[in-house]
């Protein structure tokens, strides 16, 4: 990696790692270009915006719960409602990891910054919501496979993957709020009874 | 209501509708004393902190939601589990309009804060986990009577109304993100289908 790339990569990582510890409005550059070890000048010659700068991170997260969460949780190993159960089980072990070194459970990055921005920044709004809809693809395809297997009944399987997706969300909102990991496996258990079927659409 | 109680309210009020439309560090003391017509000096008179404003108005959401939602919506005349659809049906209202009046969906206002400072303010955190265990109860108590009617079977309500919260928190970011109130409706069906039973806690 060239010095050009690992000053834009240090800046990421210390804006990835400061907004999701924290939050994105409670995080300034000059904070980020500390933690980086860059000078302001250097900081915008990289990110014109904070704006440009949160996508870069947004999609840095993207690639790395791709290839770290969502593709080993649901390789085609196990039988399709059994990934989804072992998806909650390794959200639960990274959360309880991080929250340990922490001292604080930080939930998921991207409903952080939904809940933070969507109102606010549109551009940021599009890029989780396509973050979410890659998701529920990957659900989808989980539940397709389990009716096709007939492990389970007929369902609307993108709406299913949608509240399943939903409800995951959910769940890490209430073990962010409670500063505890168990609530991850306690609800994590009703996450693969969730349907919804054709006709509740 | 004398002047310094309705200035105190004004503030409250204007805190809960600017931080509720954008987000808790996005909106400075001055953007509140503005549109509460009030002056620096004053606000804090009422409230040292931004922290003890964020407290009345997190008390003053709870009872708001408390008294407009939760209780018409879970009020005895229909089935228990008919009540929960119910306030589906009145979180759906509630956020069409709001998002049609300001043409962004605001979303949950104790989930907002809890994923944008639950890591960062222990204070704040612990209220808005009262709150929701103010939630969970009424949701618990719903249950129970459900239970005790035979119209579902042995489940843990305590749990149930844990994970039937997690999933409207998260029901409320995924349609907050796709800035679509329909999502509320499409995915709300599936609310009264959650079950954690005694052996999966």
């Amino acid at each position: 990696m060239n010095h050009e790339c690992d000053t834009r990569q240090r800046i990421v990582d210390g804006a990835r790692d400061l907004i999701h510890g924290r939050s994105y409005h409670d995080v300034g550059v000059a904070e980020i270009c500390a933690r980086a070890g860059v000078r302001k000048g250097s900081f915008y010659h990289f990110f014109p915006s904070k704006q440009e700068l949160s996508l870069a991170v947004i999609d840095e997260m993207r690639v790395g719960i791709a290839a770290g969460v969502l593709s080993p949780a649901l390789a085609p190993d196990l039988a399709p409602m059994q990934r989804l159960d072992r998806f909650v089980d390794k959200l639960y072990d990274f959360q309880r990891l991080a929250a340990s070194a922490s001292g604080h459970l930080s939930g998921c990055p991207f409903g952080n910054l939904a809940l933070e921005l969507a109102t606010s920044d549109e551009v940021i709004r599009q890029r989780l919501q396509s973050v979410f809809a890659d998701i529920e693809s990957r659900f989808a395809s989980v539940l397709e496979e389990a009716v096709a297997a007939g492990d389970i009944d007929e369902i609307d399987t993108a709406a299913t993957a949608r509240a399943m997706l939903a409800y995951i969300e959910g769940i890490l909102l209430m073990a962010k709020t409670a500063n505890d990991p168990e609530l991850i496996r306690q609800l994590g258990h009703a996450l693969t009874g969730i349907r919804i079927h054709p006709r509740d659409g």
